[in-house]
């Protein structure tokens, strides 16, 4: 797509603050060139990728404008993978994440949280205050969760900014509190439907699940080359496609990461990689990575590994489950939707062993020779399954690191040191 | 009580390390003379409260041992306020509560938990690392419960360590999600039964009701003389009180509670105060207080203020319900304590309007001239909770501090500074 219609109208329209916006946007687009656009021998389908950021908050923005004006959809933003797209998308509305990788109007931000919060909060705090991200401005509903601590409390000063519904997610999982969630899928699904204006039907629900699942079955596949070596595609564009998911329509996207899988099927067959045979394979674990959160990544990546896999949100729990496709009723069909998301292995669950399964088995799959769990600062519920997991490792085998980061760019000589270490060690 | 006999046996029988805690005694004892017994014009009957902590890690854990031994009772051990003492004691229980307020064992603290986590979940945890604790060494059960994300997270470790029983407190209040805390009640009910193997009837129930009801009643009218001016008893005292309902017996602390509230009431008609008429009154509210740390309690009242009330865990969120009494069957008293319990206000509901409520009205109540809302490091929820309260405060014209503070003595000098301005501003 070609950059040439000024956005500025419409940004404006969306009541942005434009100058500011203006610094966010050429910020992220000398990292991206940084961070991306470095790397040598990528896939060629990766052009994809380039496209979604160089259109991530114009091009994008506008597709979704124009469909609020001419099919009255609504754009229902959200912060957590247990929110279900699905829903968002059978109701007529689009799905977007608004989940935030950079700090944003601190000041500001901390007139309303403690300076003690995980930036992933402050971020997406700031970016309301400062007015410059288009999701959360085009979000006609915003859909939060009683996850962490900080998120459960966040939203109380959000929703003084934005209309909200809040889904309540167990800590525990048992049939109790199963019942529960189905409960709140169903009061997700009337809150949206009435937002919309569009009742949920066995076809529109049907299709979204479709439409959904063709998603997560193309980055499954684009998951699956990665076990080779040499590797075909970075943990960057990898991270990428994920993060792409979260804002891109979905059918394009599927389009385009099976276009990726191709390629990368092929180059496991022809032998050729994105590094080389024999590179330091690193399986990533931990806290999200929102957009344009790149640093811990990249740092990995030019420090001589390579990342083959992604145990967190912006990765492999987001595509790992499928929705059940054999409902034929709406009721059948959201409850398998409600079982689907219950199995999104989360640190808010006590005890979580599903996620040290999924680590250790994808480190195996994946031939990780270690693996790198991050919480970002303050995230009490990654920082404490840390310890449980560096058991596991340990138990396993398997070389470990656990960071903990912010989104400065404070830290970076130190991590990149520390990291260099363990790549070098493992 | 005199102190005549030898306690070390009994703390070797129970495994505990006896040298460390000679050391952590001799220092809680020289904490209480400075920040107790300094005091001037006590009432005379606090003396009470000197033997419960001269007691407190001797006579009266060879009361709980001899009743284990005599008696066939089982000590249940708990961390928080959901987690209802009337249950316990109906089971033939003995409820104390294990929170802990001094930093213990940090190295080895730091194995299992994160730097950054809540002093009060460290010291738990420490207390029971370094084997100081005659509560959590006597505990046959103890009772932890899905509030904050630390504690949630912390209970896993702590679970290796001691046998455990989770209840699940939910992040909302409505009627589905009191349903399942009636069914947490009930599972609670079964798992102490399963313990004390005694099981729970309408006549224990009521009696166990009654008892803990006349507990808080007495608490309440010792509160009540609070709001008198001059105030007949320190907030340090108050505070002492229940941090002794977590740990004494309930029959003996009524009855010294109770004839606490005699001198007071009479010292209200006298006008008699432990502090001079005009003296600034400050409520507090915030995070719990466990013993032995009183530090910040010590600190305001040392700047020359009084505390006359403490809206928080170790204050009026303890005694200011009752169980209705008017059950007759067990279920109907079981869902008596659900209703009452699911009232605590506490930050881990979202929104939390209750507390805020809560605060502004015992600040009219008690004629308080300024609120201290302190939370401890690291504990989000606090202070997330705390700039909704300083709204609130600003509204009501109410001045407000906000502390964050730890069991360290380091920010000792700097907090005294910032109380004095605060004292002497409002
Ligand atoms: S890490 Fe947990 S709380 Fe955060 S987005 Fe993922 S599922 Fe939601
Ligand atoms: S990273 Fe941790 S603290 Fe931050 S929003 Fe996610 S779960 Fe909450
Ligand atoms: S502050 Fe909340 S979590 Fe802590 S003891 Fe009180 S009720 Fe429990
Ligand atoms: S003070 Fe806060 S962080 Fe600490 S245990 Fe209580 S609720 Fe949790």
């Amino acid at each position: 797509m070609a950059e040439e219609i000024d956005y500025h109208p419409m940004w404006k329209d969306l009541g942005m603050d434009v100058e500011a916006h203006d610094g966010l946007l050429a910020a992220v687009g000398g990292m991206y060139q940084d961070v991306f656009l470095t790397q040598e021998n990528r896939p060629k389908s990766t052009e994809y990728l380039d496209n979604v950021v160089m259109n991530i908050h114009s091009g994008r923005i506008k597709e979704m404008v124009d469909h609020k004006a001419s099919d009255g959809q609504k754009v229902v933003g959200s912060f957590c993978l247990y929110v279900p797209e699905e829903i968002v998308r059978a109701a007529n509305g689009i799905p977007v994440g608004l989940c935030s990788g950079a700090d944003w109007a601190t000041d500001k931000v901390e007139e309303h949280l403690p300076r003690n919060t995980c930036p992933l909060i402050k971020s997406f705090t700031g970016f309301k205050l400062g007015k410059v991200c288009p999701y959360i401005e085009s979000s006609d509903l915003v859909v939060g969760e009683n996850t962490c601590d900080g998120k459960k409390k966040a939203y109380e000063y959000f929703g003084t900014q934005k209309p909200m519904h809040i889904m309540d997610v167990p800590n525990v999982k048992n049939d109790g509190t199963m019942a529960n969630w189905k409960a709140e899928i169903r009061r997700l699904a009337e809150r949206v439907e009435q937002e919309t204006g569009t009742k949920i039907t066995a076809e529109s629900l049907k299709e979204a699940i479709r439409v959904t699942n063709d998603k997560r079955r193309a980055l499954q596949r684009l998951s699956a080359t990665r076990a080779a070596d040499p590797v075909p595609i970075s943990g960057r564009d990898s991270l990428l496609t994920v993060q792409a998911a979260f804002m891109d329509d979905a059918e394009r996207l599927t389009g385009a990461i099976n276009a990726m899988a191709d390629e990368c099927e092929q180059r496991v067959r022809d032998g050729v990689g994105v590094a080389p045979k024999g590179t330091k394979r690193i399986l990533y674990t931990g806290t999200p990575m929102a957009v344009p959160f790149w640093k811990l990544f990249s740092l990995i990546e030019k420090a001589g590994a390579v990342i083959v896999g992604e145990e967190c949100c912006t990765g492999y729990r987001y595509y790992k489950d499928l929705v059940d496709e054999s409902g034929k009723t709406v009721d059948e069909m959201l409850d398998a939707i409600a079982e689907r998301y219950f199995n999104i292995n989360c640190a808010i669950f006590t005890p979580n062993p599903g996620r040290i399964e999924d680590v250790m088995r994808l480190a195996k799959e994946l031939h990780a020779d270690g693996i790198i769990d991050c919480s970002l600062q303050f995230c009490t519920l990654y920082d404490m399954e840390s310890f449980t997991l560096e058991k596991a490792a340990k138990e396993a085998g398997i070389p470990y690191m656990h960071i903990s980061t912010d989104y400065s760019n404070e830290d970076a000589g130190q991590l990149s040191t520390r990291v260099e270490a363990f790549v070098e060690m493992i």
